[in-house]
């Protein structure tokens, strides 16, 4: 099909290859982005080439930034001795809102998968070991999703950390706050029930 | 919140700032653009300035193109008799994909809504009534929406080109090919209804 102008077919085929964006969205994104003003676009451009030529991994950390050390690294006012090991930047962030945890973070950019074939070597996971050489990290809380892949990461993880000595914790797994019981998958419940405290 | 750098906010910003992306699938798109290579990167930032830059409204039916004259203007084999009147270039190309409709269209680029403030003026209307001036076009079928403003425009049209003497016509409104009585609305019944023709 050759109706629109090539220079819309490519736009709307990069378009369609990004996650989460079929033909149909795509199609409707390239003409609205034709429709923008001129200036408009160029920002929109420039913002996908300026964010891919000045965004790269924090030396320390492994998070998104364009200095060399992220601020989270170089805020002094941040106890050192804990590090958060997190599958991606994203969840980093959902941490970072709550504005209640003040240690570090290690970002792994993925968990184990033997499925799609990702090992422990396609995860930032040596640079979290060469972390821990110094003896100021005293606890490294494992934070990676409740799914088959972040709990095998947690389980690989935790079995490599432990033989150094450095306490390891499982961030808690049960029912999210506001949740309805009768909603809540049966796996879940059961974590729940295992995890159960003290009143 | 600066968890992130500035260069990916901007992302961020700019992608949320595109119709149906909310902040979160904008986040998830930027991470997602600054894991690809810089190859597809370049390729997908040069396609968005490429298209604002090239494409424009085909002089004669107001269609996206990237020539003066559009590929169905300038098609020998199509009836210049008849011209189809849509809203935008998809619905245009919704009737292409039949391969059935053999004429001439004019894109209008929107529809007249009191409600949103536009006018017949911001429409593509004079560059229509421009193209009757000559006595090519026999039949003007109007292939607006269905919807109150779609309808609106139709009627709009209609009294504008009749006193011309050309033959204005309306695409029928009815139950889908297809569809379920049952779930269709009263409005689209009763057009059926008063639409229906002999067997």
């Amino acid at each position: 099909m050759n109706l629109y102008s090539g220079y819309i077919n490519h736009l709307i085929d990069e378009l369609a290859a990004l996650p989460g964006i079929g033909n149909k969205s795509a199609q409707r994104l390239a003409f609205y982005i034709i429709g923008m003003s001129p200036e408009r676009v160029k920002s929109l451009s420039d913002s996908i080439a300026d964010a891919k030529a000045h965004v790269h991994y924090c030396k320390c950390c492994q998070n998104l930034t364009d200095a060399e050390v992220c601020p989270i690294c170089q805020d002094e006012k941040r106890d050192k001795s804990t590090i958060m090991v997190v599958e991606n930047p994203r969840d980093l962030a959902a941490y970072e809102r709550t504005g209640k945890y003040s240690g570090l973070y290690h970002v792994l950019h993925g968990a184990i998968s033997p499925m799609l074939g990702i090992g422990p070597g396609d995860i930032r996971l040596k640079e979290l070991m060469e972390r821990l050489r110094d003896d100021t990290v005293k606890e490294v809380i494992i934070a990676t999703n409740s799914s088959l892949e972040g709990e095998t990461t947690a389980m690989y993880i935790s079995k490599l950390i432990k033989p150094v000595g450095i306490r390891v914790t499982r961030i808690a797994s049960g029912v999210p706050v506001g949740g309805d019981l009768e909603y809540i998958d049966e796996v879940t419940l059961l974590r729940a029930l295992d995890g159960r405290t003290e009143l």
